[in-house]
C-alpha cells in the first residue's frame, strides 16, 4: 500500500484547526473527506504541526495510505477539484517510503508571524496578520529574538491547555525583519509547546512597546511562570511555513 | 469651510465598487456616512477613481468640506472607529487649498495588478490576486509591457460601457515582475478607461500563455476593436496604490 506525502496551504479563518473536531470544520476532516471523494476508502491522515483555529498555513506536511493506484499528479489536482469551495489547496503530492511519518520524522518546524505596526485598522490584511496600533521599536525585537534560542525550560511560554509531559524544548532560531509596515517573526525548532510561538510573539511585542526590558527575558524563561511571559498573540498572524524532514 | 484630503486603503471584495449605487453598498457611501456620523453634516466626498467592485485600493484619494473644526488625527481615527466593521481604512487626512480637487487635479494614477502563476487553487489570496494556472512567460510579458506606453487611440481596451467621449490616453508606464510565484503588472497614466488597465493585463496574460504574438499587440492597439484584444481581467487581483498631484 503506497505511503503519499502531501504539502497543503490554507487559510485558517473559518476552521476550528487542523485537528479534527466536533464543534466544527477542520482541515484534517476537509481534506480527509476530499481523499475518500477520490479513492473511495476510509482514511486517516496524520498532520506535521497541530495548528489552532486561525491559524494558516504555507507549507503544513500530511501522509495517508491508499490502496487504488494514481497518478501523484491526478491526485493533487483531484484533491484540489475536491477541496474547491474551500480555502485549502494540495500544493506537492510524493511517494514516501513506509517509515515515513508526517508528524514523527519531521526534523524541523518553521513558523513565521506577520505583525502589521500601523495606527489605521486593517482592511485587505484583517485576518493575515496581527494589527499593533502602538509604535514597536523594531531594533528592540531583533535584539530580543536571539534570547529564545536554544535548550531551555519553556513553561513561561505554554498555553495552560499545553499536554505536553515536558516543557523543555530546542529553539533553532528566532529574528524578526521590518518590511514597510510589516514585521516579520520567524521562529524554527524540531517541535513546539501548545501556543510557545504566539506567546514569544506576544513577549516579544511587549518588549517593542517597551513594557518588557529585554534584560527581563531571561528572568522571564527563567521564572518557568506563564503570567511573566507576554500574552498570546492572535491565531490570525500565524503562518506554518515549512516542514523540513 | 476647510477642504480635507483623505487617502483611503480598502478590501473591495463586498462592495459594488466606489461609487455610490442603488444596488448595494459602496466604499463612497461607506464613508459619506461615517463624515456624517462624525461632524453631523451633509456631505459628498469625491474621489480620484472609480473602482469597480472587486477592485481594492492602497491609495485612493477622496476630498469633502465640512464646517466642523476637528483636528486632523482625530478625523482619521474617528472615521476608522465609524468604518470599524468595515475593510476600509483612512490611512491620512490633510488640509488641502480650496482648489484641490481629488479627482480633477490628480496628475499620475498607478495601479499595480497582481497574478498568482501556479497550478494549485488560491487559498490565503483567493480575493486577492487571479490566479492564473497555466505557465505564463514571464519574459515574454517584460517585452509587451513597454508596447502599451504612449499616446494611443486605446479603443480595442475599453469596456463597451466606457463613456468616455475619446479613447486616446498616455500611459506613462507599464511593466511586469515576477516575485517568486506571484506576477506584479504596473501600470501608471494621467487618467484611464473603463476597464483599460483589466483588459492590457488580459492581453498581457493572453502573450504570457502563448495565445497572442508579442509581435501582434502594435497591431490590436492600431486596430481599435476590442474583439482583437484579451479578456477582462478579474477585478479581484487590480489594486489602485497612488494618486500623485
Amino acid at each position: 500500500m503506497p505511503k503519499y506525502k502531501i504539502t497543503i496551504e490554507y487559510d485558517g479563518t473559518n476552521f476550528v484547526g487542523w485537528q479534527r473536531q466536533e464543534n466544527g470544520p477542520s482541515i484534517q476532516s476537509s481534506i480527509e473527506n476530499a481523499i475518500i471523494k477520490l479513492s473511495s476508502e476510509k482514511i486517516t491522515i496524520v498532520g506535521a504541526g497541530r495548528t489552532d483555529a486561525g491559524v494558516h498555513a504555507k507549507g503544513q506536511v500530511a501522509h495517508f495510505e491508499i490502496n487504488k493506484d494514481i497518478p501523484l499528479d491526478n491526485i493533487r489536482d483531484g484533491l484540489n477539484q475536491h477541496l474547491r469551495k474551500l480555502p485549502i489547496a494540495i500544493l506537492k503530492v510524493e511517494i514516501v517510503d513506509e517509515n515515513f511519518n508526517a508528524r514523527f520524522s519531521a526534523k524541523l518546524r518553521s513558523y513565521q508571524y506577520r505583525i502589521i505596526n500601523r495606527r489605521p485598522p486593517l482592511t485587505i490584511d484583517k485576518n493575515q496578520a496581527w494589527g499593533v496600533f502602538k509604535k514597536l521599536s523594531i531594533s528592540d525585537m531583533k535584539k530580543t529574538a536571539p534570547l529564545f534560542v536554544g535548550k531551555h525550560d519553556f513553561n513561561a511560554f505554554r498555553s495552560i491547555d499545553c499536554q505536553s509531559s515536558s516543557s523543555i524544548k530546542t529553539i533553532n532560531s528566532c529574528n524578526a525583519e521590518k518590511i514597510n509596515e510589516n514585521i516579520l517573526i520567524n521562529v524554527s525548532a524540531k517541535s513546539f509547546l501548545h501556543s510557545q510561538v504566539r506567546i514569544i510573539v506576544g513577549t516579544m511585542v511587549e518588549v517593542g512597546k517597551g513594557k518588557i526590558k529585554i534584560e527581563e527575558i531571561k528572568k522571564i524563561i527563567e521564572s518557568k511562570n506563564r503570567n511573566r511571559a507576554g500574552p498570546t498573540a492572535p491565531a490570525h498572524g500565524l503562518y506554518l511555513v515549512k516542514i523540513e524532514y
